[in-house]
């Protein structure tokens, strides 16, 4: 009499349902969770998530548990503790690192720590960057990692908003793409490390606010989202030394409405892979690479807080974007984090003071 | 490298896990509701949920739609859309009931609807039983229902909060179990059908705010539990013509901490199968009957708000509670409903203004 329920959970934007919709299922794997930001997997099957807050979970057998020994944060507007990544070698040296802003309201920054993992503890927790000099306020901090194969690390920094002029300056650490080795150090092959009065670490320029870097180790390319304002939100694929536009091109316009550039693209700026029109505000971002969706493959998924939704960026073999595919509406939550486990389920951290960790598998 | 994960999702209240944990999983199945408060298993495998302003939602293959043709319900503080529940023969006539507070703030009361569905509309709407005469305020209205065997419907009214000395008046309609045919009317062999002055639909009495209401087809019992005050909720058995004692035999305390009676039981007043000092709130029960968890057969699963879990009560062979454990508190959200559906998994409706609508199954 009762049959069996199929739930696809996939929302087309279109009408028609594509041959790429595979049947999903959404499993809470945590509840209860304080604005998560940021997921980790770790090679014993357990799970890492940061909250906004401050505290770093690990959730193991169904049970969360606090790791203790993380850095103070500034919890503060949209600042707080961002992302948690492992050390490509994690398995052998137990590291890892961790995002977040620190200092007080009228001088902070984004800083980057690194931490050996032991049970449920951290050790020799170590700030191995910042980004300097301090900014004022409470907003727009970027705050995404991702390592590189090279194994040097990218870092996203905000604009801090007041202060978008600033992405266009070398000796800013605002509104960048930030590459570092493993111990925080400046690579010798970065863009500016030799140019005078330049901040050695910065690999790309021009960003606003970029809550979303994801590596694609096929198409070797390094993917980054970012929040515009109003109706300019972008995805870039960030070249070393790549200048991204904000604020002198943008699509979007002030919150007032106003206009803040006339150009939408300028000669020697490079223009956004996806301009979201309006804004679907976008945070976490991962390269499909995965055996369960393989309908999914080299594609990317980006969070979005305002419209509620992952936005699956179809790509063809050739890296072109061919469509746009709205997944996993019917959850109506803002989803902070996006990633890909090890078995190819794609994981959600939704973005709520009762925020959940979800497992989306193969219906 | 990446294990498989097994997340149990049971606290016990001891320590040592007993052997009736089953490894669960919680899926889900729609969000975004708005305070749902109940749930019902169509044939075809659709499946109804109200939320408490006043809309009744479909879920079929992955996707909500809205039922047309509820009536206004009154949604103020603890009123609105209440419950849900198909006639025995859904199948056959296609008859659904809602119960739900209707009027205004000043003159209220719970109404139970009868329908039709035809795909996603009421048609035929009609009230058949309202619990008259009116109150005034919005809390608690009671409102789950129950078919029993005999093709009867059981539904629970509150006490209204300031009237609380209703609940032992046979001429008032507030703080009971009522009965009706599937019509509406008196059954001839209610307890006061025949009684001057009493209201024939009034099954049992002395209740406060009874949120949860299940029939047990093999030990042909009706149990509910109710809201007590500040840490008295009840299970009970529910018998014919039986005074459940409040407000004269309570084990809680008025909110300011005074006492509401020197009595915990009293004689020719039926004491309560469990109490809960501290409260736990209440609302949803479902009896356990089914394949998928034959380690809860034949238990209590209650639905707890306050507490933020299912309280599984464990019943002996002879209907004896031998122990309670807490179920799926790691999912840390407030738990309006709980059903059991046709398959065995277990259904919860979460009480926030971004419900969800969670399946829990077999790992």
């Amino acid at each position: 009499m009762f049959r069996t329920l199929i739930f696809a959970f996939a929302l087309l934007l279109g009408s028609a349902a594509p041959a790429n919709t595979p049947p999903t299922k959404i499993t809470v794997m945590a509840g209860g969770l304080n604005h998560p930001w940021s997921i980790a997997f770790l090679p014993d099957g357990g799970v890492l998530v940061t909250e906004r807050a401050g505290t770093l979970k690990l959730l193991h057998n169904g049970q969360l548990r606090t790791v203790r020994g993380v850095p103070r944060v500034l919890a503060t507007g949209q600042g707080g503790l961002f992302d948690v990544v492992l050390h490509p070698q994690f398995a052998a040296n137990g590291l890892l690192y961790l995002s977040y802003a620190a200092g007080s309201f009228k001088a902070n920054a984004t800083y980057v720590a690194r931490a050996r993992l032991v049970s449920d503890q951290l050790r020799d927790v170590q700030v191995i960057w910042k980004a300097d000099p301090s900014k004022r306020g409470g907003v727009h901090f970027g705050g995404r990692m991702a390592f590189l194969p090279d194994g040097t690390l990218a870092i996203t920094t905000g604009d801090g908003f007041d202060y978008r002029e600033h992405a266009q300056k070398l000796d800013s650490p605002l509104g960048k793409v930030m590459r570092i080795t493993d111990a925080g150090k400046t690579p010798a092959d970065n863009p500016f490390a030799s140019q005078p009065g330049a901040i050695g670490s910065i690999w790309s320029f021009g960003h606003r606010n970029p809550q979303g870097l994801a590596f694609d180790p096929v198409r070797q390319r390094l993917f980054a989202h970012e929040h515009g304002p109003r109706g300019g939100d972008e995805v870039n694929i960030i070249t070393r030394g790549g200048n991204f536009g904000w604020p002198v091109a943008t699509h979007g316009r002030d919150y007032s409405g106003a206009t803040i550039s006339p150009f939408k693209t300028y000669p020697g700026m490079i223009d956004a892979l996806v301009v979201w029109v309006p804004s679907i505000a976008p945070s976490g971002l991962a390269v499909y690479r995965g055996r369960m969706f393989p309908e999914w493959e080299g594609d990317l998924l980006a969070g979005a807080l305002v419209d509620k939704e992952v936005r699956r960026i179809d790509l063809d073999e050739a890296g072109k974007v061919i469509g746009q595919q709205s997944l996993f509406k019917n959850l109506n939550a803002r989803i902070r984090d996006v990633r890909v486990a090890p078995d190819g389920a794609v994981w959600l951290a939704t973005d709520s003071e009762q925020g959940q960790l979800l497992r989306v598998s193969r219906q």
